[in-house]
């Protein structure tokens, strides 16, 4: 059996789930869905595979370390800077094997179905040992347009098909084609590959990311479990996406379906969307008392919050930062002010 | 030319306008509109009269004194408990000489044209003089069913009527044919009348009130300014209002018509609608951000509160409570656990 080393990305600072995301405590470190963190929980559906390799920066090394927990043998990679997917994906690579199959796994995902991803995450394994490089194809729900799109080629092993194209984000009537049309999938951003088969085609494919890794790689220190590429080599390299630099342009792009309830969490709504909700479709974390609403998600981390006759509203109360919006204006609220400068 | 002299009641604790409005620091204390506290307002505009007399409460003591500022000769009567509006105009009454008008004021009423009000005061405190008990007649702006009204009978001196009817809180259809017919006016609970025609009046309509009371003045105590009328007499005084314990029983009832941007302030929605508001018709007190938003009320002790794409939402955060609602919501914020339990 196929050795798969699950590679968490734990890069991001985003601040779409502001304010409760900030900075210095950003999105995968925050138990936003059940008691685990979303990183916690991204360890614990990866834990009947080998110790993971974490790739973050220092910034958020902290929250790693203490959230690791029993993930024991974890490996640590710490970017002396935000330089994007492929690069974070690429330091991990040249430190397996070059046999290891990499799941490479966002930090600040929700996957409702632990189970079905296990099973999918082997089918992926299988084939990315054959020398594949494959995507996670997320069964869309709706025509979001807030994903890239897969589509499916020919059939291979394992339930798996080639990728036939890498959609970019599409306008609602694209998607709404798509899903008429079927064979489409999100792309999510999960992927496995093996060590060897990434860096081939990394060489190949982006040569300004695959060089000065190398050299940073080469030149890095090891702390205990941490592993320090050298900071002025890593500045050198390209910092672009996984899928501009390599999954878009390689001959090797497989994808396999994945339906196992999935959410990037990219917005309040969203996180609304993955939380258990009461009849009335309200979520509350914290405390709280409703009266006559619908649809309402509120997240306070002291202050009680009283709601009364709102549908579709969006309260989160975090420490001098208090947040009331409608669930579609939660796609403003990293232009806010308060996010802006956080 | 009569003595005029305000007799501004302080002895409610309402929970309308929780939680900004506490048991500990209510309505009449808060600054809601403008800079001054709404009790400074009331005693402003009252300012042109004889010094006032304050009915309040042990527990509003503190607020009433250091609110009472540049008010020299103010009374401060200091009622053992809460007793209606009869018994606290009453112990008013028995304070002063019987030729004092009496102009009888809420301290937690919005009038946003003071002019006006000392003009009415002046037109009702001229037939005050003749005798009559005269209601403030306030001018309906809509077919409210939240206050009671005043039909109004035969013209008398001064721009008065008599009053031909007290009308207990319509329903909406009842209201809306009064506003069609014309003739009717709100009861704001605004009154001008002579101490001795009140009392006058009480003895004969209530002497469950008068006889009570009048054994509380002649056993109560003086301390400076204020007057400790006795607890264990005063307990014995029926609670009930001033209207229906006098005005709508006696045949000496008048009013006034007054048309001077009035607002009890009964709830967030009349804070709002009595507040300045910018071109979307929002209105902010405290640190905020609005996108997208009309209609909406801010109200923060603190904590920034970013507002998105809303219509007609109120957002109060005071202390350790955050409430937001629905313009029409507000109406229940009193039933709320948070209010019940201040």
């Amino acid at each position: 059996m196929t050795q798969i080393v699950p590679v968490i990305l734990c890069g991001g600072s985003g601040t779409r789930l502001w304010p409760r995301s900030r900075a210095t405590q950003p999105k995968p470190f925050l138990p936003l869905i059940g008691e685990d963190t979303i990183f916690e929980a991204t360890l614990a559906r990866c834990a009947s595979f080998a110790a993971p390799v974490v790739v973050t920066r220092a910034a958020h090394l902290s929250h790693v370390e203490a959230q690791l927990g029993g993930a024991t043998g974890a490996c640590i990679i710490v970017e002396p800077q935000a330089r994007n997917t492929a690069a974070a994906i690429a330091l991990a690579a040249m430190r397996l094997p070059g046999d290891a199959v990499m799941l490479v796994c966002p930090s600040d995902h929700h996957i409702g179905d632990p189970k079905a991803f296990a099973e999918v995450a082997c089918k992926a394994a299988e084939l990315a040992s054959q020398g594949w490089l494959v995507s996670f194809g997320i069964e869309p729900t709706g025509p979001e347009t807030g994903y890239g799109y897969l589509k499916r080629g020919e059939p291979l092993d394992h339930g798996g098909f080639r990728t036939a194209q890498f959609v970019e984000k599409p306008d609602l009537e694209r998607a709404t084609a798509f899903l008429a049309e079927g064979g489409y999938a999100w792309n999510g951003g999960i992927f496995a590959f093996s060590a060897a088969t990434f860096l081939d085609e990394l060489t190949a494919q982006a040569p300004g990311i695959a060089g000065p890794l190398r050299e940073a790689v080469a030149k890095g220190r090891e702390d205990g479990a941490r592993f320090y590429p050298d900071a002025s080599a890593f500045a050198g390299a390209d910092s672009i996406s996984v899928d501009y630099a390599v999954m878009e342009k390689t001959a090797r792009a497989a994808l396999v379906p994945a339906r196992m309830v999935w959410s990037d969490i990219g917005s309040w709504e969203s996180l609304h969307a993955a939380r258990d909700k009461d009849d009335e479709g309200n979520a509350v974390n914290g405390r709280a008392e409703l009266v006559d609403c619908r649809g309402v998600l509120v997240e306070s981390d002291g202050p009680r919050v009283s709601v009364i006759g709102l549908e579709g509203v969006v309260v989160v109360v975090d420490g001098d930062e208090v947040l009331v919006t409608s669930m579609a204006g939660a796609q403003k609220v990293g232009k806010l002010g308060g996010a802006m400068n956080q």
